[in-house]
């Protein structure tokens, strides 16, 4: 494809997902990237990326079409970008929003916008701030961290589920249209699997079973996915909580099938001791993105009655998690604390 | 008291706990006694205690009696003990189990067994091995621990609440009696409180609101009880959990106040930031004693159909945390847990 024809992509989030995404588009030929940085900026734009990936191979000082550090603003003559992809994790309270990150970036009525992005009702912001542009779900399955700024570890290879989020404003048909459109574009170069779903929010409870559930055990009990199984804590917690999630998946239309709890349980090799992302950030001192993973199945299956007394408890911990997170990257000292403590007193 | 008039009193265990209830017996004048250490017994026979005590002032140097390193064995002519006081930690499954460890000092129908120590159905087994001796509850709020072998730093006053456990082969009056006897030997010093109760297990109930609670709760999240109350875990975590062994109580024919829940609430003072015994021993890689403070009344709760969804999962997490707290001590490496995992395939 000549470089006027390829597509205008903005990948918003540079670590391990976020740079695996921009390698792939880029290497299917179809997409010239714009990647947008922030922790990794300077070390990256000095000397590319530094990548190992089991699905491109190794690639050393590896830059996109272009490196930023902040999220473009388009207009006044400048063209918009025809993608914008969102790679970053979704915390709850962070300023600046998704919504409002990406917003310079975004032509009304004309980007597609694709959240590659975990949990349950993360379109809701996009929806709202963009009620005329198609909005993609991006499911992904890749393992890739950042251990280092600017060095990517790509283990788990990149299999990609897309497909259309419900927005009013739009065709459901374009919206389908531009699903597949991406599906193309993000198989172009051969190495991944990118499947089209009809139904992006089944492909979302799906990875819940996993995501709501051992991901923030592991975050709470500083623990991986392997200990779990050695120790009796998947018929103890784990599997109570994912009939949990599949109940939830049920009374809002989507029947999951009876041995998903059991195919997540298997999913992680047991020799690599995987610790999910939620333990990962926890252990790192970063937020956890707790409130799309467990909050919102949660609160979408009491909306219709469903008994989820695990879920509940492990909510709360994580709350008091991200709580301890946030006092800790604040660096409130126990005398700050105990101030605002007296001062709420009646 | 003349020396040979002195009750003679074994004490289990010279950690934080065991020492101060040594140190205080031999101030009321009224025992001698002989501390039986593990950890710390070649460096306190060399030194002695170095003790701050908000009751007993600075003591250097301070012995009692006796210090041995193992439970010396009665009989041939040997006098046995009229007072075993047991001031260990009851952990599940540990070699020697308490009755087993103090068997030797016991002598049947005579000797006196006091349990100093925490949860519910502790003094089971004890009943069970000495079906003639009358053993007694102790209940201690002191706050006190032992940062290096032979330090004690002692800091919330002594207070401890005795009476008699029911043991079938020996009389409620003597066994009463016994307990009075043991409330005056305490209070001898005056410098404690120490009271009589008619109900042992009232006692052990309203101290489990807190212990099968907040206790693990701070484990589970490596937190301190001020830090909870920052946080709105109380209300989210922590008064469900108090009301739940509340009702778990009240099913067993114990009515405890509903003011309760909020005293133990605000037991512990802000400023310091406590983390209970069970997360202190996790931080340190000790064993927790996790059955009978949380396990024992979620048992004795659900034998009566009490709904206790949050005990469950903070009981089947702390289970968790022992199992890695067992490996780390026990040094099993990753390979060696795979062998155990492979084996056990069908």
């Amino acid at each position: 494809m000549s470089e006027e024809n390829k597509l205008s992509v903005l990948v918003v989030g540079g670590g391990g997902v976020g740079t695996i995404v921009a390698v792939n588009l880029e290497a299917g030929g179809h997409a010239k990237v714009t990647l947008v940085l922030r922790s990794n900026f300077s070390k990256v734009s000095r000397d590319g990326f530094s990548i190992r990936s089991v699905d491109h191979g190794n690639l050393n000082g590896w830059r996109p079409h272009e490196v930023v550090d902040q999220v473009p603003a388009i207009g006044f003559g400048k063209p918009g970008f025809d993608t914008v992809v969102c790679c970053t994790k979704n915390i709850q309270d962070s300023t600046p929003s998704i919504e409002e990150l990406i917003r310079p970036a975004v032509t009304p009525g004309y980007t597609t916008v694709v959240l590659i992005q975990n949990g349950l009702n993360i379109e809701l912001p996009l929806v709202a701030q963009f009620p005329q542009n198609v909005i993609l779900s991006g499911v992904s399955f890749m393992g890739s961290h950042e251990p280092e700024p600017g060095i990517i570890e790509h283990d788990f290879e990149d299999k990609l589920v897309v497909g259309a989020f419900r927005n009013p404003g739009t065709s459901a048909a374009l919206s389908n249209a531009r699903a597949r459109d991406f599906v193309g574009h993000y198989s172009a170069g051969g190495k991944t699997v990118c499947e089209y779903t009809a139904d992006a929010n089944r492909s979302r409870w799906e990875k819940l079973v996993y995501n709501a559930t051992m991901n923030p055990i592991c975050a709470i009990l500083r623990t991986d996915t392997a200990t779990l199984r050695l120790s009796d804590s998947i018929e103890n917690l784990v599997r109570p909580a994912m009939e949990e999630i599949r109940a939830a998946a049920s009374a809002n239309g989507y029947n999951l099938d009876a041995s998903i709890a059991q195919r997540m349980i298997d999913m992680d090799p047991m020799e690599i001791f995987f610790k999910p992302s939620m333990c990962m950030d926890a252990l790192k001192g970063n937020l956890i993105e707790f409130e799309n993973l467990v909050g919102e199945p949660l609160r979408a299956g009491k909306k219709h009655g469903v008994a989820m007394p695990v879920l509940t408890v492990i909510y709360d911990m994580c709350k008091m998690l991200q709580w301890q997170l946030k006092a800790a990257r604040e660096g409130r000292s126990q005398e700050d604390m105990l101030k605002v403590y007296d001062s709420g007193k009646p």
